[in-house]
């Protein structure tokens, strides 16, 4: 069981094994609200990439959440705050959604064994996922715009550690060992580890703290989103 | 003076800006090899992407080096190994040169401002050069086969460490606190947080210790190689 760590959608080509478990990760903020829903009722999603695609289906009738660099793009319902998704509204219903990063990390995975969603809210769950499994695992990080981010990073290198000591998954890859070497530094400070990151940087001038905190505190939805043909659905 | 790192040739399009020195980083060991042939006395370079065209050079006469997978190429004079180049029969020459990894990454950042050869065994030349010319900062990190790699990764946090402690450089980059952290936890002894690295492990396979350890002591041979052309020459 081999762990690989891919720092951008633009080389998950380099890392393709069509038998993987691909762990999509946005931390800031897509899969941390792809989470968030799910926990809070949404019956299934429909990850897309363009915002044209997004307006068909809104055209469609269906509830649709659309953010481009951190906001909602104007005439949608939701962006990816998850406190968006924490509302009796989206109980039971399909949304359709695209980001900027996390929904074109999803897209490009496609075709390996199993894609699942990571946020440090289902933490203990996909961990648990995929002790069970006993795959090979790619934590497929969505970046910002294909470049390297660190959040993506630190949530790989805590999934990544577990896997190692505790469940004899192993790994040969640096980008698995410069992410666990970055997460021990600093698991105990997450938020303040992150305090001069470029995407933390960009949500605080959107007075968007609170949705940071949140991101970064760790299994307050212990539920786990699979991707089946085109539906991210509540898989455990 | 903004500093980026870029951890694969193939992610550079995302980071040029014809303002920037590009900081070409193959510690192991093709930035290694060139630092120290220049420092041997070696006149010129010719960096060359493909076996092809080193081979179009040979059948003219040129001393030519080509390495692939860690190996010389059968029927070429010299690999990437720095100790090939610490030989009078180079001296005053010039030398033809494709490797796996560090030469795609120079033909990469062709278009920038300047291109400069970097490795450990020039680091304070090249902070040197770096703190005069005053310009953006684009550390390129040759990685193996497009993906990241540990070594290339501690070089440019150590070159960006000083540069943004010491001469006021700056950076909102996540690859660069990423690198800059790794460094600081590395850099008492840059062979032991190796130990599990996967080139390092390639390349003890082939019984090349002494190669790596040449290749992470800093300041041995304090010289530039700069690209001219279509040619590397010493620049300082």
């Amino acid at each position: 069981m081999n762990i690989e760590v891919c720092f951008s959608p633009q080389s998950y080509p380099l890392f393709h094994n069509p038998g993987s478990i691909v762990v999509v990760i946005d931390i800031l903020r897509a899969t941390s609200a792809i989470t968030t829903a799910f926990f809070n009722g949404v019956a299934k999603m429909i990850p897309v990439s363009t915002i044209e695609e997004a307006q068909k289906y809104k055209d469609q009738g269906y509830l649709v959440a659309a953010e481009r660099n951190a906001e909602i793009v104007k005439g949608f319902d939701l962006g990816n705050s998850p406190f968006g998704y924490m509302n009796a509204k989206v109980k039971g219903k399909t949304i359709v959604i695209t980001t900027t990063n996390g929904t074109q990390a999803i897209h490009a995975a496609k075709g390996t064994y199993k894609i699942v969603i990571g946020s440090f809210l289902n933490l203990d769950t996909v961990i648990e996922y995929l002790r069970k499994e006993k795959k090979d695992v790619l934590f497929l990080c969505s970046g910002w715009k294909n470049k390297f981010n660190l959040e993506d990073t630190l949530y790989a290198g805590a999934v990544a550690e577990q896997l190692i000591y505790k469940y004899n998954f192993n790994s040969i890859c640096d980008s698995t060992i410069a992410a666990m070497e970055l997460y021990k530094l600093a698991k105990h400070d997450l938020f303040g580890f992150l305090a001069n990151s470029s995407h933390r940087n960009r949500l605080e001038k959107l007075d968007l703290e609170r949705d940071i905190k949140y991101c970064l505190t760790p299994n307050q939805c212990p539920v786990l989103p699979v991707l089946e043909g085109k539906f991210l659905i509540k898989g455990a």
